[in-house]
């Protein structure tokens, strides 16, 4: 079974960059001291060495030794060989065709199948989903396929964003573009509040964190579900 | 000289569809009596016949009518037979899927260039730039290219919306998202505010309606430029 912690943001506002997530990473990678890092979304266009050490400074402090995955000569064997995987935020058009490109969305797949622990934060969640389908990124490149890891058998929406009522812009909300997305696909769509994160882990798909998360559904209504609901039965 | 009206939103707060284009209408489509509706963006899943009717309905409160290129045998032939030719807003993925898929992106490029009056709302609009990847829609399908019509020689976000100051959600704002199109894209963007729209017309392109517009150029600072300026040098 595979293990993964995907979580909707980084970072909260107020805190610092994966502030929150600290104490979980302490558990989720207690199996190794070196987790590789994925900087290809590239948030605000940062390179990946500094996108590196802004992560690393954040691991440094659960005790993990973070590498960027652009440091090895090999990054498939890389791939297949880490005992612990964390892909960063940013743009996912760009991070799913870096990963096609690098030929790594095979090797990601088998490693988080063969328990290698798997987290994301943003992009990062959202390509555990089916399908990249559920991003809010802009396309900023053309990438060779929409199609992403499954790590979950549903889509992920994350920094996932209630309608404001006070609006007066006549732009889509987020819950219009998922109902669009629903004309023309069928699987399962949750919309992870900022805050919140999904742990696959034992057999079990929880969601985490203190807020509750909206599912969209082809053919129904959103419903909301409560934190620790397992979402096993989402697919 | 190609001729066209690209406007931002369809529809502004409080007002009905369409509703302040109208008087633009009469003047912009004063060459025909018959416009060519593409409604294959289908906002929120609408059906192109009743996207055709309710966009019917406000072309001939404006003496105009309007026929959806769906009802066509020869769709190819319809667009390059109309001298005018409305787009509609919706999904700019599921849009440009079928305008490749029925093979008319060239047919309407020639069409514009020998003349036809091209407007567009929304997705319509932003078609109508040299590429799609300044869109804010969800990726819900995928499209065979981004490559668009190049009715302008840069890019359109339409819908554009300034950064919340207040707001305390981490998700990229607009800016953010255009400046991430530009670490890996040159041409130029144009942040269309709703109330705006382009007016394309005897070898000018100028800006419409009462607002100011907010330019981005790849490593330059984003700026503003009042209503009514000249954009022909914005490539």
């Amino acid at each position: 079974m595979s293990k993964a912690l995907l979580a909707s943001t980084s970072t909260l506002h107020g805190q610092e960059y994966l502030e929150y997530l600290i104490p979980e990473l302490k558990t989720f990678f207690s199996n190794t001291e070196e987790v590789i890092f994925i900087p290809f979304a590239r948030p605000g266009g940062i390179s990946h060495d500094k996108y590196t050490k802004k992560a690393s400074e954040a691991f440094n402090k659960a005790g993990i030794t973070l590498r960027g995955i652009h440091e090895f000569d090999n990054m498939r064997e890389a791939i297949t060989s880490a005992k612990g995987i964390f892909t960063g935020g940013g743009n996912t058009f760009l991070l799913v065709s870096e990963l096609y490109r690098n030929k790594l969305i095979q090797p990601l797949k088998e490693s988080i199948q063969n328990g290698a622990a798997y987290m994301g934060t943003s992009a990062g969640t959202n390509i555990a989903g089916l399908t990249m389908q559920t991003t809010n990124d802009m396309p900023i490149v053309y990438p060779p396929s929409f199609k992403t890891l499954g790590v979950v058998p549903f889509n992920i929406n994350p920094h996932y964003l209630d309608p404001d009522t006070n609006s007066t812009h006549k732009g889509e909300t987020r819950e219009t573009r998922i109902k669009e997305f629903h004309t023309i696909n069928t699987q399962p769509v949750i919309g992870l509040r900022e805050g919140s994160w999904i742990l696959v882990s034992d057999n079990k798909i929880e969601l985490k964190g203190s807020l509750s998360a909206r599912i969209f559904k082809s053919e129904k209504l959103p419903f909301e579900i409560e934190t620790n609901s397992d979402l096993s039965e989402l697919n």
